[in-house]
């Protein structure tokens, strides 16, 4: 297959390519993408960027941030961010990419645990996080041709605790190649519509 | 209790103010608020709405849209519809209120059927439905001086389905009155960070 990564440098990201790539063509894209350089927060970057890929069996997404704040001090413009780049970012890569993806392929989005499992500090996140899930799992009902759609939320990522752990308390965290492995099951299973809870 | 309902002319917010009116002061908002006009698309609208009508016990809004599209005929354009009013419009009314409501307050926000029970041409509303609710949650957890916030998931309201019943195939309509009560759970009870479904 020929499957087209964005976010391929990122702790996820770098892990879902090692996996993917003995088996199938990876185009990694991304802000420092190996192959191909990708802004999902630009919607003329994103349609630049399926235009270079041409068609592709699969899109696989782990690119996608939101800010942590807390409640009090989080203003509608931090809140933005989330809802651009996560969000809208990741979205637009579905409607923008329909046309790329062959018959019977695939769509993997990411979420998090945050929109299940609320932290301080959590609460922009868990937003955008809760609008991608329940956008995958509408969707799924109408895309075309066979094409399939599902996200993956991880928990908080073993290589990220240094920076996050404090955010996360009596969480246990998971290894990126466990969280990878949620990936090939949206890539390779016959399932659409699914949040697959990595936690 | 002083209530702000904002949507108050629409026509679950109608049966929502019937309901509150008999017990408390109600302040009518909305597009064309029979007391305060505001539109929640804009900051600054929200921004005037809260310095005009000063300390509340609760804020609930029953107002806020977003577009019906097939998946293929979803541009990122039409997406961001529901993401400025349904979603950013309901969340931001939380940010710039939380100093206006009042020490163990509370915030009502609407969600609906959507996200849960998926129906052809609702990818985006579902979207922002599923951005509200895990924004409730998340954010109920870190609401300061004791406030409260919950959201409301209609399905398919009676009174809408000359317009909407050719979306909801299948689908038990419910009368606004109906679901008016689950506004007034939210108000009076002491529940957070729930999405109450009158499904």
């Amino acid at each position: 297959m020929k499957i087209l990564v964005i976010g391929a440098s990122g702790t996820i990201g770098q892990k879902v390519v090692e996996e993917l790539e003995a088996e199938n063509e990876v185009i990694r894209a991304g802000r420092n993408g190996a192959d191909i350089q990708v802004d999902i927060t630009s919607v003329d970057s994103i349609k630049e960027m399926y235009k270079k890929v041409g068609k592709v069996d699969a899109v696989v997404n782990a690119a996608g941030g939101a800010k942590f704040a807390p409640l009090t001090e989080l203003t509608p413009e931090l809140n933005e961010v989330g809802i651009n780049y996560k969000q809208k970012g990741q979205i637009n890569l579905v409607l923008l990419g329909l046309a790329h993806v062959k018959d019977g392929g695939s769509f993997t989005l990411t979420t998090g645990v945050m929109m299940d499992d609320p932290i301080l500090q959590g609460a922009s996140i868990a937003m955008v996080n809760g609008a991608v899930k329940h956008f995958v799992k509408a969707a799924a009902i109408e895309m075309p041709r066979g094409i399939r759609i599902n996200s993956v939320s991880p928990t908080v990522v073993q290589e990220s605790l240094d920076r996050l752990e404090s955010f996360f308390p009596g969480f246990e965290a998971v290894p990126a190649k466990r969280i990878a492995k949620a990936y090939l099951k949206s890539v390779y299973s016959g399932q659409t519509g699914q949040n697959f809870e990595v936690y």
